[in-house]
């Protein structure tokens, strides 16, 4: 999955505005290629996420950057596009092993799906997306056999496959330690002050530090022996 | 890919409204599976699609119908959702093995995603598409292979293929000619008047019996010795 990148080459990469896929545009930028980033308006309950994602698309100066509206709470299922509470305080291994309810069905699968489509739009052969199967909390998408399942389908699906270029999804953190990530991630220069990971952010945008997502990425800033430089609504 | 069915069972059927998705979801609800239908409103060029999609699922009864709205026209590159002109006049036959401008990027591989989180909401383990390999027109995303290789995919995608629930996408269409299509749908009850094939049809929703939807389904209606109850803008 993460063959050797051709310079210069377009590639497709999913930019949610959180950690994990801003290092994932600083890779695929530092690999050469030329990025159209994809982000999400997904009836998620927070703009917050979406600025980030505009903030680092400027930062980086990302020629084209999409902002998709679907509208994932037809569906509901997810504590992150209902009304249902987002859980706190509970540590990162409680979690572990089980599916969380801020998983929502089918994410990945809807997000690479546009992505395919903009691959194919743009003539690129490269889509990058920033999952992680250590810290993966539970989401069967974001396993690196799904991502291989996901691939070999793509092939098949578009016209670029049947003429004979075929997509490969680059997921280049899928085995890193979010502290890794963090490490890789300030080597290539990234400001994780423009990153947001909350998934219960104030209005002002200051992190809650207690769920899922922040206590992961807290974890991994500890772990990596840095400071988090994302606003937090009380001192950690 | 067509298992046998579990009467009383929740399925998703897509449903565009034509006569393949109109025939696909009357041969679901003959196995005895619940329905819920999904359309999308994709940026096409005409409203009538959806309008059929809304009749059908009328008079089918169908207890929950959602139209997704998703914005393919960012995307472009298609016939279907951009002001390039839809090739009309040619035969049916002169368009085989090539892939046609009206094919929109990954369209299938969305429309699939969205029946799949939709799927996991609901608790269903079927999905319903009517996609046809023979009178597929070129496209890479109706073929037996891509529909395999998308189920494989969704099993390792969701909560309910990890917990052993895992997706069958039916595909009661892939091998019919349109004239089997046309008689499978006929035995079923069809009215084949309130769904509508054309890419290009006229205000009051008249077909033009000359874009490659059109020849397919009147062909389709010559070769099983009937008439398309379909209204078109000119005797044919």
């Amino acid at each position: 999955m993460n063959a050797t990148p051709r310079p210069g080459s377009p590639a497709v990469v999913l930019l949610s505005g959180g950690l994990d896929s801003t290092t994932c545009l600083a890779i695929a930028i530092d690999a050469g290629f030329v990025p159209t980033a994809i982000s999400f308006d997904y009836g998620q309950r927070h703009e917050h996420e979406l600025e980030a994602a505009r903030r680092v698309a400027a930062t980086y100066a990302v020629a084209r950057h999409e902002v998709c509206r679907i509208d994932l709470r037809t569906f509901g299922g997810s504590a992150l596009t209902t009304d249902a509470e987002v859980p706190k305080g509970r540590s990162v291994d409680e979690s572990s092993g089980e599916i969380p309810i801020t998983y929502v069905p089918a994410r990945n699968t809807i997000f690479l799906s546009f992505a395919l489509a903009m691959a194919e739009v743009i003539g690129a052969s490269d889509v990058f997306i920033g999952v992680n199967a250590l810290d993966y909390s539970g989401y069967p998408d974001c396993r690196p056999e799904y991502i291989e399942a996901y691939q070999a389908m793509a092939r098949l699906a578009t016209r670029a496959g049947v003429e004979g270029r075929p997509l490969t999804i680059h997921t280049p953190l899928i085995e890193l330690t979010k502290a890794q990530i963090i490490r890789r991630g300030l080597e290539l220069g990234v400001d994780y002050g423009l990153t947001t990971s909350c998934y219960d952010p104030a209005e002002a945008g200051a992190s809650c530090g207690e769920c899922d997502a922040c206590q992961l990425r807290l974890k991994g800033f500890r772990e990596a022996g840095l400071a988090d430089p994302a606003e937090y609504r009380r001192q950690l």
